[in-house]
């Protein structure tokens, strides 16, 4: 009963759509560039998220008869024939894409897609709000591994989630970025991400005291109990309750797992219940903390020496609490009018939005003798690939230095997914975007990925697209005047 | 091939039903309630919505093979009649929930869920997932209403919403929260709400030349033509290009119907846009701006006299930016462990975490002569119905003070919606729900309604409700008390 997620856009790309069709002009060449301008939560870096969405929406874009019957009564009385192209309608366009779980920055291309104007407009929205958001969570949740060093981390936000799909997406990129498990079961059986789960305080409210909760439910499930022991007073009964049915649990050839807490000093809680475990001889049961957690709160209670060896995360992640959007955008880069592609420009009074005009291509540079990055490098996609020759880099917040850089490796970070409409990449699994998402923090030196005032990773110009910019931007600003002299 | 929403849940609800399950007490009656414990946004009301999504989430709940599949190979080890259970589980049980619209308080119950524990468990994660993120919104929504008064409200937000079912499920929190209109075509399809749409800058960027652009869009789509005017120089050229485009139109007959400034001081851009316009002869054209707006930002314009007609909102409504999870909860209050009903209490070391014992009923009491709400009234369930006799009343912040009512009537907020896994209600039509809520506004005192430091609107205790509070309280620091001293 669902309809189709081929309206899954705003209206006025439909009605951009319809006016380059009625004008003409739908079929000409354009290229679109995805990219964000601001770094989120203070952070050094994002991770990219977002693509196999993407590919799953593109694949099966199709408008059926009752998108095109609502899209019949719409005021603007599009006319039957534009129906009828859109019956039609297939993505036949080419999209690349920065592989998921990379380590992306501000104004890099992340998606590009080079299409009929017709069809590079309608998948916009959907673009955004796909990569926006998984990427959004990605990146906080690889700084939240970053606090957490090895512990165990559970995604436990879905009760929080903005509606269904963003708890399912946003267990997918949390996992991309490092966490272990999530307790969404539908985001378990979507994308194999293991689901965990313990009990709730209603579990304990259910029986008549909680000792009998607890051996209940250690009845039932034998095998990886972990008791929730905060609902009365987590160090009074909650911790001794949990120490005796260890004990039985023990009785029988079994272990108890772990403890939870969700509530109160996690700080002083944990270490307590941790010396009471360890004195009743139970050293292995494992403390599961939960409870707003973020990477800023686990950073301070690992600082005061909380024992804690799993962190439960829920909201704070889920939501990206601290700054909930992206703010990605997806901007026109050159545009074929009959004579081949031309590059275009918005200027803004905001000077930090005027776009890069042109499409373009962006490359890691590695230093082959330390194999750290070194920076990226965004150039226009005409220019020769990079073969390791020196690069003259320029800085586009300090134009007026320019440094070369040689004894590098260049890795093109924009790969192809759609050619002519064919998906022609074969999307990773996602365990293997897990252990990139991991290989791609190695790369990066330590004050990149700190959580606090890192230091930023540069992101270069080629001199031909610095030069490009600078004169487009002369350019428009000529006409402008001209205008307001004449 | 989407699996079905039955495993929209967390990971622990299915081990507590399990658990239940093979304890023989699943099939104990409890009652849940849905409440949330803080306003948001300092807001001094929230808006509840979510029902008719939970409506059918309850009425389609079904495991189908691929869940069960997907259930048998975890690691707990389900026993194959427990899965047998599941494949027959339908939800049998009574929910009753406030009206979608209704102005809604701390500590209120919103929804109440009575029926088999195993059955009452599940439902809780989507029933918050739902209910949270739409009441989120819609409160959002009203504050942003409150702000523009008469003015003009778009929706705007599918590029920045956490994914797709957040973008669909906030437009539709938007409109019944007074939004005239949305962007997202899903939406519009979805529920029947208006969708509106203009161009973008690419639309400009297209072209030649801006002139060029606004010429064409308006030979497409000649009826409500609005036109984006900042793509280079919003007063230099946008401007007197639309003016150009509104001469031209006029002359076939056509008005322009609007231009949308989405950068820069919107303020001073609108009251001189306004001036241009109105010299030129085109009083009636209508200024729509958008960028980053929310409650704030359109008071503040609005006080600096901007000449705004039409608001275009996204990323802070569709989000709730400023604060992005309800943190609405689903609490055991009562279970029948065989002898009838017992209240249950979860007490906590935070101390306005405790919960309110029982099943209860919610009222809301009107000022027979004023027509003005008065408050809300909490009482247990199994309290006589008010008949607008005095009343005692508690207010839980001072309950030292108590006051009688008289001279009101009694409306009950919570309205039966399933009884033993039948749908009893026929949900509103959206456009009712939205009158409804108008109509809930012009029952609160503007000071309720406030945007900044609004006044406190009370929710009381009823005797008996207070009553049972203070001595389960009291019982269940008793035992902890003897547990310490023995």
């Amino acid at each position: 009963m669902e309809p189709s997620i081929a309206l899954h856009t705003d209206k006025y790309q439909i009605n951009m759509m319809y006016a380059h069709w009625k004008m003409g002009t739908h079929n000409r060449k354009a290229v679109f560039e995805m990219y964000f301008r601001k770094l989120p939560f203070g952070s050094g870096y994002a991770v990219f998220a977002g693509l196999q969405r993407i590919v799953d929406y593109i694949t099966e874009l199709r408008f059926t008869d009752t998108e095109l019957a609502y899209l019949q009564q719409q005021e603007e009385r599009y006319e039957p024939a534009f129906i009828e192209e859109l019956r039609r309608f297939r993505f036949s366009g080419s999209i690349d894409s920065v592989p998921e779980g990379t380590l992306v920055f501000p104004n890099e291309p992340l998606v590009r897609v080079e299409g009929r104007i017709m069809e590079a407009q309608l998948v916009e929205t959907a673009i955004l709000n796909m990569a926006n958001y998984q990427t959004l969570i990605a990146t906080k949740a690889s700084r939240i591994r970053q606090a957490a060093g090895d512990d165990t981390l559970l995604e436990f936000g879905t009760r929080r989630a903005q509606e269904m799909d963003a708890a399912v997406w946003g267990a997918r990129a949390a996992y991309v970025a490092g966490f272990h498990a999530t307790s969404n079961m539908r985001a378990g059986l979507l994308f194999g991400i293991p689901a965990k789960g313990t009990h709730a305080h209603a579990w304990v409210q259910a029986h008549q005291s909680e000792l009998e909760a607890f051996e209940r439910y250690a009845e039932a499930l034998p095998d990886g109990v972990t008791l929730l022991v905060d609902t009365y007073d987590t160090l009074g009964s909650g911790v001794p309750h949990a120490i005796e049915v260890a004990r039985q649990l023990r009785a029988k050839g079994k272990e108890l797992q772990g403890i939870r807490l969700d509530s109160g000093d996690l700080a002083i809680l944990s270490k307590e219940a941790r010396r009471m475990l360890d004195e009743a001889g139970f050293p292995g049961v494992r403390i599961v903390a939960s409870n707003d957690l973020d990477e800023h709160i686990i950073m301070e209670l690992k600082a005061q020496g909380a024992a804690i060896d799993t962190w439960g995360v829920g909201t704070q992640l889920i939501t990206a609490a601290d700054q909930p959007s992206l703010g990605g955008v997806y901007k026109l880069a050159a545009i074929d009018r009959g004579d081949g592609y031309e590059p275009v420009i918005k200027l803004s009074g905001n000077l930090d939005k005027v776009t890069n005009p042109g499409a373009k291509t962006i490359s890691r540079l590695i230093d082959t003798k330390t194999g750290y990055a070194l920076g990226d490098y965004m150039a226009l996609r005409e220019e020769a690939a990079l073969e390791g020759e020196p690069l003259q880099r320029i800085d586009p917040a300090h134009p007026y230095v320019r440094t070369a850089v040689s004894v590098y490796r260049a890795e093109p970070l924009l790969q192809p997914v759609f050619r002519s409409g064919e998906l022609v990449a074969k999307l990773p699994e996602l365990e293997d975007i897990r252990c990139y998402h991991l290989a791609q923090l190695c790369l990066f030196r330590p004050q990149h990925l700190r959580k606090l005032h890192p230091e930023p990773y540069p992101v270069w110009f080629s001199q031909q697209l610095w030069q490009l910019k600078t004169e487009m931007i002369q350019r428009v600003q000529a006409v402008q005047g001209d205008k307001k002299n004449g």
